[in-house]
C-alpha cells in the first residue's frame, strides 16, 4: 500500500461538488479525540474556513462507533495541569471552529457518541443519526465530569435533561435525542447514507452565498440581546439582498422559473 | 361602498371589551408585510402601547394564508442597500413592539406563516393554530436567508430545529410546531375561532393590572443574568402586591368569593 | 411528645450517607413558603453549602401537596412595599442558593407544586414526580402575576409555554411537565420513593469531587458567552483531571475494575 493511503490517515477527507466529507478514522480506538485527531480536525476546519468553494461539511466516523471522546490513555500518560489545560483549550477551539465555520456542518452519527464525542454532535448545525445511535456524557463514571461537553450540550437541550445526562452518565437512544432536540433526524441505520446524501444535496441546491450569510449570522446572534441581534441580522440581510443570488432568486420565483445561482470559483 | 369601508383597509381593527383584534387584510397577496402593512401595524401597536384600556391583542389574517413574509415584488423594485436596511429596521421594530407591548399578543394562525410571517408568529406571546396551519422560513429558496426571522425563531425553538428550517426552507405542520414549542395550541380548523375567543375571554377574566405587570416583566427578564432577573422580578412583584387587585384577589381567594378587579377607565 | 420532635419542625432534615433529605413539613398549609419556611430552608442550604460531607440533597414535602407557594394570609397581614421587597428578596436568595449549591438538588414531587412551589421545582437540578403531580403558576388568578417564579420557569421551559402557564394560571400534569422539560422523570405514585432512592444511590456511587466540579460549573457557564464558557469549563476540567478520583477512575476503567473514590471526611 502507498504511504499516504487514506486508510492510514487518522482523518479521511473527500471533496465532492463543494461538500467536504470528514471521517474520523481510528475505529479500533472508537475514534477518540486524541491530540493527533484534534490537530487533524483543526487543520481541515481552518482550511475549510478559508475556502470559498466549500458549501457544506459532513463529519462522520469509520467503524461501529462515532466517537468515544478524549483518549483516556493518552491523558493519563501526561498527568500535568498545563497539559490538560492545553488539551481542553485545543478541543474547545476545534468545537468553536465548527460553530464559527461559514458553512453548515452536519454530523452523521451511527453508533455511540460519548463525552467529547457527544459534544462534537452538539456543536454541529445539523445531526442525522441512525436508529441505533447512542448519546452519553459519561465522564462522571471515571471521576471526570464532562465540563466542556456540558457547554455545548446545555446550549442544545434543556438544562434539566443536560444535567441529568451529565450527573448520571446515562445513555440516551436516538429517539430520545431527537425528542429533546439534540439531533435533527433519525433514520433506519440502513438509510443513514442516503439520508445524509439527501440533506447535502438539498443544501447544495441552495444559493451558496445565501447559505454562508445564514450560517455566519445564526450562531453569533444567539449570544446577543434581542435588539442587538435584530440590528446585526438586519444588516446581514440587507447585504444578502444586494447579492446576485437574492435578485436572481426572487426574480426566478416571481417568473416561476428555476434560479441560476452564481458559480463559485475556487 | 363607502370610502373607508373596513374591507378596503390593509389592516382591520376591531375593539371589543378591552381586546383588540388586528387582521392582516391583503388576502390576494397572502397578507405580505409590505411597507404599507408594516406601517399600519406599527401605528396600531404604538396606539395600543399608550392605551391603558387595552388588555389583550389578537393578530389574525384574512383569507386562506396567515402571512407570506415580505413583499418580494416591492423589494425587487427598490434595489438599494439603504432601502433594505430601512425596511428590515422597520420590520424588526414592529416585531420588537409586539415583544415590548404591555399586554399579551395572541397570533391566530390558519394557513401558511412563512418567512417574516413565521417571525411574526414567533414574536407573539401565545399562538393558537388551526390543524392545517403551516410554518416555514423559506427565504433560502430565493437566495435570501431569513436572517431577521432567525432572531425570533431561535429564541422560540431549539437551535438545531431552527437552523434546519432556515437552511432547508422546509415546511413544518402545526403538530410539529406545537411539539417544538413554536406555538401554544393546535385545534381543528373549524374550532379556531372558538379557541381564540376562549383564550381572550380567559385573559380578560384576570386582573388587567396583573396581566400588565406580567407581560412587562416577562420578556425583559429573559435577557438578564439570573441574579439581575430576580432583582427586577422581585421589584415588579412587590409593586404588583401594592396594587388594589392583588389585595382584592387574595382577599377574595381567602374568603372564597369572586374578586372584583379594578375597572379600567380609558 | 418532646419539644423538638421532628414532627413539629417546619422543615424536617434527615442525613443518610452523604445525602440530605429536606422535607417541607406544614402539610395543613400545603407547605407554603412562609417567612419561617424560607428562613428554615436558607439555614439548611447555607449549612449544606459549607459541608464537604454532603453529596446530594433531596427536597420533598409532607402530606398530599408539594408546595402551594407563598403564604397569602401572611402576605396580606403585612401590606407594605418594604415587607414585600424583603420577602421576595429572601425567597429569590433561597432559590438561587439551590442553583449555587455545590451538589445536585433533587425535587421529589407528589401532588401540587404551585407558584413559588413550581419555582422551587424549576430551581432544582433534577425533578422526579409522581404521576399525579401537578404544576401551575396561578398567581394571576389572585391578581398577582408570578413574576419571580417566571424567572426560574422561563429558564427551564420554552418561552411560549412558560408565558401561557403564567397568564392563564392553568395547571399542567406530570406528563406534560416531562414533555416540556420542566421535570426529569415521572413514575407511578407508588414508585416515587423508590425512584428517588435509586437516583440518590446513583449519584452517591459517583466520585464526590467530580459531582461537585460538575454542579459548580454547570449553572455559572450557562450565563456566559460560548467562548467564556469554554474557558471556564476547560479550567474546571483541568482541575478535575488533577484530582485523585479522575486518575483513579480512569485507571480503573482502563484496568476494567471498580474505582475506589476518595473518602470524604466531614
Amino acid at each position: 500500500m502507498p504511504m499516504n493511503s487514506p486508510k492510514e490517515d487518522i482523518l479521511l477527507r473527500t471533496d465532492s461538488n463543494g461538500a467536504v466529507f470528514l471521517s474520523l478514522n481510528r475505529p479500533d480506538k472508537l475514534n477518540t479525540l486524541s491530540e493527533a485527531m484534534l490537530a487533524a480536525l483543526q487543520v481541515e476546519l481552518d482550511d475549510i474556513a478559508e475556502d470559498p468553494g466549500v458549501r457544506c461539511v459532513v463529519i462522520s466516523a469509520e467503524g461501529r462507533g462515532f466517537c468515544a471522546g478524549h483518549d483516556l490513555q493518552e491523558m493519563r500518560s501526561n498527568p500535568e495541569r498545563d497539559y490538560y489545560q492545553t488539551l481542553f483549550k485545543r478541543c474547545s477551539k476545534m468545537m468553536q471552529s465548527i460553530v464559527e465555520l461559514p458553512v453548515p456542518v452536519i454530523a452523521k452519527v451511527g453508533g455511540i457518541a460519548a463525552a467529547a464525542g457527544c459534544q462534537l454532535v452538539a456543536s454541529c448545525d445539523l445531526v442525522i443519526a441512525g436508529r441505533s445511535a447512542r448519546f452519553a456524557v459519561p465522564g462522571i463514571n471515571v471521576g471526570l465530569f464532562c465540563s466542556t461537553p456540558a457547554v455545548a450540550l446545555s446550549r442544545s437541550i434543556s438544562a434539566k435533561r443536560a444535567f441529568d445526562m451529565l450527573v448520571t452518565g446515562d445513555i440516551i437512544d436516538a429517539e430520545t435525542a431527537l425528542e429533546w432536540g439534540l439531533i435533527s433526524s433519525v433514520v433506519d441505520d440502513a438509510e443513514l447514507d442516503d439520508a445524509v446524501a439527501a440533506k447535502v444535496e438539498k443544501i447544495l441546491s441552495k444559493s451558496p452565498s445565501a447559505v454562508r450569510y445564514g450560517k455566519s449570522m445564526f450562531n453569533p446572534q444567539r449570544q446577543m440581546s434581542l435588539s442587538d441581534a435584530y440590528d446585526f441580522a438586519g444588516n446581514v440581510m440587507a447585504e444578502n439582498m444586494m447579492s446576485h443570488d437574492a435578485g436572481e432568486g426572487i426574480d426566478a420565483f416571481l417568473e416561476k422559473r428555476k434560479p441560476n445561482w452564481e458559480k463559485i470559483t475556487r
